[in-house]
């Protein structure tokens, strides 16, 4: 493969720095669950905007505007690397926040992307997302710049993360909504289905018998922070540090955060913090009243 | 009954003013609806806050930061009245407004409440919510208040908004849902439910299903509506316009909204203007980074 994600990312930042990780809500947890393995020695500031979740139907310009909001909290806070968990965020905002941040920035797109080409031997993959991810073609776009002669076919699938949220995401119920979600995608012949929504991992099993068990599932959680670790490494940013922090902020209140953040992390984390994002500058172009 | 939703209300503005109309997104539009029909001289302004909605997971003190920006616009434009369309804001944000601001304003909640006592023989009262209506406790406060010896039941359906947004309000799918959502209330052999979600009446046939067909439902829009009038009518600030003017303002994307909004109005309206909301000033009691 000819191009990978960190071709040009360069981190300038010192390597004792934490990582930063965004998410609009509490599924960015998937990534941190796999940091905490595969990354043990780097510090973690995780920020959720639950305030304003989901992102996954709204418009491009809210998903920017919402994610600029972010990334300012992380510059202030100082982070040598900004990890992009949401793949709404990632579809919509991150090709357009290069130019204007000084900040290193990965999003979960690309690893996903760049494994289901690696994977895909018929060369037919399957993406399913929110809409607002699907809506933005992002996958099928970076799948074709690394091959153009793979075929894309992609699947919203909006009830999958409140089915997850209200735990029954191994409900029978939850069968039922997924074969008729992924009816279609099915009789597109794919050998690979990328699960392009931090959610979507903990529905596993229920979208691997709606799609049938020879599809290889993409969860990009894992392989993502693999190839954060492989990025690192080749900069020299790996940390050092023995006493890794961790420091969670949510936008919405903090308790509510930490109970939810069981069903993603698997554990207790150290309580949240609530904090307010500051308006972004220089992106309003509509009316304010 | 002895209390009504107006008593103490006191419209100060002229007349001429048109009605505020406010939803976390695009469900208030139920009450437009009945608006169109029965108060058909009324100028309306809506506001729907589609860029951080649904409001129905999210805690007290976020809910009542985002109501406050919205009445802070609704003041700016100048209304006689504001009607609170969405349940979450009435029950969680509304009893804190008060005393804050110079603006008469309404919320469903007491509508529905006071319905659903005068319908109920034996004294059983169902309410289904958001997560954050129901754990508001608000509808059996109301109730309560109006007659201490009714028994109310409350149940959270939380896929209820996804499902009517999705189309899928008449679904097979939904019909297994709203089973197990109702289950445990029809149990309690209640003979009156109260709708409390602007989307629940979209699918009231499967709501009458699980819950069973002797079951009174309490829809509380059109009631709403004709108490308005009628508070309109004994405060003599019923409009005597002509030609009434419909503004329709939303925080996201205004097409979406546009689309959307045949759903619940079932027409098309007039397109919507986007707006920011401005932060609303002595609200945060949590650091701002």
């Amino acid at each position: 493969m000819s191009r990978s994600i960190w071709s040009g990312l360069d981190i300038k930042a010192p390597k004792e720095l934490p990582i930063g990780v965004f998410d609009s809500g509490v599924g960015g947890l998937t990534i941190v669950k796999e940091m905490l393995n595969i990354l043990p020695k780097e510090s973690i500031i995780y920020l959720g905007d639950t305030a304003r979740v989901p992102y996954g139907g709204k418009s491009c310009e809210t998903v920017l505007r919402f994610t600029k909001e972010a990334v300012d909290f992380f510059i202030t806070k100082g982070v040598k690397l900004l990890l992009i968990a949401c793949n709404t965020s990632s579809s919509l905002a991150l090709p357009y926040l290069g130019e204007d941040y000084d900040l290193a920035m990965l999003g979960v797109v690309d690893a996903g992307a760049e494994e289901a080409v690696k994977v895909s031997r018929v060369k037919r993959i399957g993406v399913i997302g929110t809409k607002a991810t699907i809506a933005s073609g992002i996958y099928e776009r970076k799948i074709k710049e690394l091959d153009s002669k793979i075929e894309v076919f992609s699947s919203s699938c909006p009830l999958f993360v409140p089915l997850v949220e209200e735990g029954w995401a191994e409900d029978a119920i939850c069968y039922r909504i997924a074969e008729r979600y992924l009816k279609e995608l099915k009789n597109k012949k794919i050998d690979t289905l990328i699960l392009g929504c931090t959610h979507y991992p903990l529905m596993k099993k229920i979208i691997q018998y709606g799609i049938g068990e020879s599809v290889a599932l993409i969860d990009s959680a894992k392989l993502f922070v693999k190839q954060v670790r492989r990025l690192l490494s080749n900069c020299d940013k790996l940390s050092a540090g023995v006493n890794p922090s961790y420091e969670f902020y949510v936008t919405d209140e903090a308790n509510q955060f930490s109970q939810m953040s069981r069903l993603f992390l698997g554990s207790n984390l150290a309580q949240a913090q609530r904090v307010e994002l500051k308006e972004h500058k220089n992106v309003s172009n509509f009316n304010k009243v």
